[in-house]
């Protein structure tokens, strides 16, 4: 039998159970996991703030195993279109059944607003099978983006960004940063964090990170952050103030929000300078509006703001490879604060929520 | 002497006053004027809606005029680098004096945000001469960027768009309109209708006008637009419900704003189709804010919004381009509703705001 | 039983031949063919210029017909994902089979170079069944993008275009044609009128088509050309005169490639302004190679080239929405020279390989 | 007086030249020289390669100097718009003289191809003043580009780069690298060398440059490549199966060419993948032509081939900014081989061309 953590509710504790081992179709893989992200997504997740979740789930979307076993026929091919074999260490894409079919995906070139997409340790249920990452084995659907970590990179590497890391590419790769540019981040969770880093290898001129609490404001310096700015000793006024001095009055070239604070809209735009380019991506749950003054901050100011949601096969095999990269630049596995056993899921989470680590894995 | 109706201050009566002939210094252009348009601007000028204007001015910021004479020494160049010569039909860039050594100018490549920028007919004063269009003669100082009209354009075709055209001519290469796209746009005035004749040279698959009154709407079917919707008889959610259901449920590809109203902007947002674009270009005066929902109408939306402010030499260009090459399908001066003498700019002012008609001309 | 006209192997006449019934897949969709186009790649697949052909085949990449029936199971979907029914007139992407595994569909977005793509038409074999257009009845596979006509579009209308449409609108595409700009289009063939049509959808200032022969060119005016250049009755340094000329010295700011001719692209290379932007899409057979110098058409000229390959689902049924929106503006019909029935193949061929037609088609 | 280096002719020995202090207009600057590059394109004037070139002429385009100097009036302000004085150590644009008037200035925002600029060090005589960097002091004529260099930056550590560095800034921004990339580097002079590092700094995933000789590719070992391929010792078919072999088949995602030979560019198209990218940089002299399939290598290759010439205020500005930022990872000052006084000017130009050196300095 196959222990997992499963969450069978908001607000329940948390439960390990036992799992049969699944029967694998053709296509299908079966993981050994090796670990797991715990993120903000999980935090919503217990805090039933996401819409559509089929409780019980096995939690942990983002997640690191070795191939155990393939399903009959095929052997399945990773996303370069390369044979996986046995024994490999993988990570996948989150999103899964992703139709191929639909406006978005045929016409739209818009695959992360398909409506057929799923998610592992999502929108995927227990009664379903071991479709989250928190869990001895996992259970990977055919057709399922695959993604082999080199022999060359620390699969811990790899979870320490999580999810954040190919959330924030993707935010990055959006926010068309030049050389030389001024970049701001708001937030300082994983996310935050993946962006300060990908902002320098974009070849940001400076990267100011504003946030916190501490212990993520010195994850940023320790990552190459230039400056950072604590939100809970500054008002938005100071902030700004600060922005505007270290960029000749103008403000950021570049801001990426990584909050998931409705707030910090407003005032990123502001933060950022005129004709400069806002890229949104940490309003992942609906907590509430923001006030805006589309003379002020759109259209005199020549804004250019990109809502960002979620990821694709393409980014993930891309984070593989920056994080594997430039590892001897980025110590990565720096950023894990703690790992955790199946049967302390609870405690991670409750760290996570409190924000007393930067991130959290899980470690069957 | 020369006449010229003076706006004196915000809300006081226009005066018709005479200047004496001006002192061209070398690569200054006299133009005599041919027509000059009433826009939306000079009704917020008289309302005193805009910061920064050095009353008494002469309005008048698009126009077209003669070349009647140069200043000493060598002869100015249009555009294009090709010398002008006298009796030439000609318009100009309503902005003068980007700075081309500031940040905005040479690194950001935004020159439409240069502060040194100053507009005939908003930001420069009557006492500093004839420089706006409601004036028997324009002076055009040395650097003014001036765009010849080809003989086979009718003057009165390129003012009927007036400041919309390269505005709105601006604001619809922001909106990157792919082939077949569905684009709706918010507001009727010039600008709306001529973004709305934009997108069907951008190969729009279908053309929605959202605004009023029954007049403009009449205009936008007249020059093409598919359907359109009147705010005063409708809901937002009528229109929304209206816009989902011309597009498979799914919103507009495209929407651009040209309203001057700050409600207009969440609307507009949610007017448009997930991982769509929405371009801001009607808040150019500051009537207050917006409440938007950064996580359902930016982040989870994967919008891309993005505010349009002012126009180049190259707009300029590509308006007079455009119209002449389109004049036989577009019949561009059936969106004159009126001209006015110089003694009577006062009421095409009025008419103007009320909304009376669709553009008004000058033509002293 | 039903008739299919059949290419048995390069330079052989073509056969008719009966087919049965085809046994329908779950997924799979059963024509009734009302038209099917005859192209230059049709002229290149005869005299057995393209590798990898499974001879025999049933030509006809681009047609369309009326659903006559499903195979069993659930009702297939058109590409924005509406269900299809039983009577509706639609046309397909005749590409099948892109994989969605492979790296260029995965992580490279560049599905039109997809090795698992299969072509009706051209890669696919008579002897797998119906899977070509000239034949009374089309077998779509399960997994075969359609596109349904609206009622409001003669079939006939985008058949005029046929595969020339998706292919000049994807080119039209990264020609990032802005408003004003003048187009160059090498070639006078379908590809070439299209894209001369689409470049007056994208707002050119002006559009010259060079080519030949004469019928073409005077479709080419008849759509719209601006001005055409006879490539019988000019050299190369004339051509290049009268387009420098026609720009005030510079060259066109983009121009389109659709010849079959290598020394078509050095010459479209200088044919194109500086900073100009450059695209080939029409050496879609290997017929030998051309000289360039990099200094002169490359770096000095700061030449953006870009090759074009392939159509995707978006294309055709933008095609679709764009020739639908636009048939009061250009008689599409027109551009059909002839129709053939099945029997009458070869001479369509024939007529098509000498020039002496627009447009052929095959009707059933 | 003031001593400078002076190049009377091609082939002619450099001669060591006095001149008497320049008068200063309003608006030049007089910069006390602290060094100035030599680079390939002085063996080119030295060799007469370039066209137009106003013998005799004070070489070094790309310098650094102390402001000894103002002319009278307002002081000068830099590329962000702050006033410069006195003792500041400045970096400019070589390029002077770019019109803002003319149509690719005004409407093609294509800068570098403006006909009027002329560029200190190569199209500026010294008959005209000290017009170039290899003197004791520069003259900066009214309106040239000045970008201070920050106190954190070591002089020497941004001519290390020297023209290099915004060319390949240039390059390296047109390329549009995305994260992860595989890039490939023709050339390992300065600009190839530069282009190397600036791909890691946008997350390129692996960097190969293929160039020589050795000393070359040891620098850009020592930078960071992740392989070298020496062009000596390798055939185009080794070359190109090693690139294919790095990349599972399908060729380098984005490669540069800084080569300066026409054979590299068609090697270079068939070293990048389907749909990927090709920017040509190396290509500053006419030096003959080379032969390309057009079917092979942008058709069906589905290529963009992007030329890029020149650069522009912005890209000095940026590349101040890399420099100085990522002064930690990368040890600029190593690329210096060697620094000669103006005396041994001739000794300098003479190691270039052999390829001797891989930056050589003249430092006054």
């Amino acid at each position: 039998m196959i222990s997992a953590a499963v969450m069978t509710g908001p607000g329940e504790p948390l439960a390990l159970r036992t799992f049969p081992p699944p029967e694998l179709e053709p296509g299908a893989i079966l993981l050994t996991t090796l670990g797991s992200e715990v993120c903000g997504t999980d935090v919503h997740l217990w805090r039933g703030q996401l819409a559509g979740v089929p409780y019980p789930i096995v939690p942990g979307h983002v997640s690191v195993g070795r191939i155990a076993a393939f399903g009959p026929g095929e052997v399945p091919r990773d996303v370069s279109g390369v044979p996986l074999h046995v024994g490999q260490v993988v990570t996948f894409l989150d999103v899964h059944g992703t139709c191929g079919r639909c406006w978005y995906c045929t016409v739209g070139h818009a695959t992360t607003r398909c409506p057929s997409r799923r998610v592992y340790g999502v929108t995927m249920s227990a009664d379903d099978g071991l479709l989250g990452g928190w869990a001895e084995q996992i259970h990977l659907k055919p057709g399922v983006h695959v993604v082999p970590l080199p022999d060359s990179l620390d699969w811990r590497a790899f979870l320490a960004g999580g999810c954040g890391m190919p959330t924030a590419l993707h935010a990055a790769t959006l926010a068309e940063i030049a050389f030389g540019d001024t970049v701001v981040v708001q937030g300082a969770g994983p996310v935050g964090l993946c962006a300060a880093v990908l902002a320098q290898l974009r070849g940001a001129g400076s990267v100011i990170v504003v946030g916190g609490p501490v212990v993520r404001l010195a994850a940023a310096t320790a990552f190459g952050a230039d400056a950072v700015i604590d939100i809970a000793s500054t008002t938005p006024e100071e902030r700004l103030a600060m922005i505007r001095d270290a960029t000749g009055g103008r403000g950021a070239d570049v801001t990426i929000e990584a909050t998931g604070v409705p707030s910090a809209v407003p005032e990123g735009m502001r933060l950022t300078r005129d004709a400069g380019r806002y890229v949104v991506v940490g309003q992942y749950t609906d907590v509430g509006s923001a006030t805006i003054n589309p003379h002020l901050d759109l259209n005199q100011k020549h804004l250019d703001v990109r809502g960002c949601w979620g990821s694709d096969a393409g980014h993930v095999h891309r984070a593989v490879r920056v994080v594997d990269r430039y590892a001897r630049q980025f110590p990565w596995t720096d950023l894990i604060s703690a790992e955790y056993a199946l049967a302390d899921a609870q405690t991670a989470l409750e760290d996570v929520a409190a924000q007393r680590v930067v991130k959290a894995l899980i470690v069957p």
